[in-house]
């Protein structure tokens, strides 16, 4: 176990965890949020997604979120560009950064966009090209590293293969996701294992679901493999669709406790990150999914 | 990081966790509860506490609840005894093994058993003689192993002292609880360090709240530790006393999934578990605390 000394949170509430909520958010309350964390000093913030309105009504804001964000000094607002309309759209409204997404499951790619998994990230190879002339970063997804809704367990060397295609594509970096949050530290041991054969760690980073309550143990695990940057979602926002009630992505409070905890440096404020989920919540007219939260709720909302 | 192939999980769910609902739990829903928990295979049950029930109405039916379980061959159901009253009222009726607790914090000790955490031992001391000439095994917890609510941090050496008393007068294990779940992998870590060397870890138990949503976390560095015990509660059952909503107890399901994806053996079924915690869940009008259980509630209760 070889811990690193500073880890970068990379924020997915106000596109992952947003995207997912049947009521319409105001552009003003993403705005908001997204200010609130980056005021909280998380240094990545996935603002938004370039995606057709038809199938993601609540990104349909996504310029008007990028035009009014108050963008810190230091802070990237990546944005989702799952095709070439959406790359040229974010880049106009000012992205600087873009993430594009491929799975380690067949069926999961077939279900979820109607495509093999070589499909997919071929379709992604025209991004790349003009985002290298464009000197846009690109970070990649990888859903389905460790369990699949459709075919269950998946084989860590496809989830490598998968993940080394998209460096060689040229992301910098490769966000390794337990998308249905099933494995366990020992999966994502595993899953490790066979990533780290063919990417070096600094490229990879710990995308967790807290559905079965294991994306703690699961984070300290790959924390304990060298992996420096961990994705969260502010008060879990973001549920998992494929079982009622049940929790979605991690909690940016309780990834950063731990974190705080372990002496491993953010630079993020866990008081502003609290309030800012409570903010959120009380919007949401619910209680943050995030124990830390609910166990320091802050004696008034601001 | 050394983990053991086997692990054995001391249910603290129908006394530690139902001791702190305000509505009464009848007798015979205790009982089913039981029952269902040893049915899956739990080896240790604590049954009940045989205290004053001016102090714990709740536990008032503690004799009627031992002489009403069915009682299941290797399985063991320890209860609580806080005096020599309790002690004998215990065995009385049925029990073969009691817990008995102290604190590593002196305010804890003062404000939670009016007495210095000397004095808390020292009362002990006789139940300890009794137990000896009685072939009772005797259970020590020690609370506020990583924090307190009124002193903060607790220092590794004084949690390391108490629980190496305890060892002295007689406890066969040690069961080190991080009462109000404030700690996280690196204190878990820091207080075993200087537990293991006083007593051998095959003496320990991790006793982890998830107030903070470390629990997990937490019993995974525990395991690599080599510790061999872990405590928990189905359904999560036992809120924090320390805030509002806030969670207590970490619960069964979560752990068990975790274990059984470690590929650690502990004999018990998980779907029954699960099956237990919708029971007393409904029962109580409530979702059980316990991420597992959400995500795998069963189509129909049983």
């Amino acid at each position: 176990m070889s811990f690193p000394t500073h880890v970068t949170l990379y924020e997915v509430g106000p596109r992952d965890g947003l995207q997912n909520e049947k009521q319409t958010v105001p552009t003003e309350v993403k705005v908001d949020l997204i200010n609130r964390l980056s005021a909280a000093g998380i240094p990545k913030i996935e603002a938004t997604s370039f995606v057709s309105p038809k199938w993601v009504p609540q990104m349909a804001d996504n310029a008007q979120v990028m035009a009014a964000i108050s963008r810190k000094a230091g802070v990237t607002y990546p944005v989702l560009t799952p095709n070439m309309q959406g790359y040229e759209a974010a880049v106009a409204a000012g992205a600087t950064e873009v993430a594009i997404f491929g799975a380690a499951s067949e069926s999961f790619s077939q279900k979820n966009i109607n495509c093999s998994i070589a499909e997919s990230l071929a379709r992604f190879e025209p991004i790349m090209d003009r985002a290298k002339k464009d000197q846009i970063a690109v970070r990649g997804y990888v859903s389905c590293v460790v369990g699949c809704p459709y075919e269950g367990w998946i084989d860590p060397a496809v989830v490598a293969d998968v993940a080394a295609k998209m460096g060689d594509m040229g992301c910098y970096e490769i966000s390794l996701g337990d998308t249905i949050g099933v494995g366990t530290p020992k999966d994502i041991n595993l899953m490790l294992d066979a990533v780290l054969t063919k990417l070096p760690v600094a490229q990879l980073a710990l995308h967790c679901h807290d559905t079965y309550g294991q994306a703690l143990a699961n984070i300290y695990a790959g924390l304990g493999r060298g992996i420096t940057v961990i994705d969260s979602s502010v008060a879990g926002l973001g549920g998992c669709p494929y079982a009622k009630g049940a929790s979605g992505n991690v909690a940016t409070e309780d990834v950063l406790y731990m974190l705080d905890g372990l002496g491993i440096e953010t630079g993020v404020d866990l008081g502003k990150v609290i309030a800012a989920a409570w903010a959120i919540s009380d919007f949401l007219r619910r209680p943050p999914a995030s124990k830390v939260a609910i166990a320091r709720r802050p004696q008034q909302q601001t």
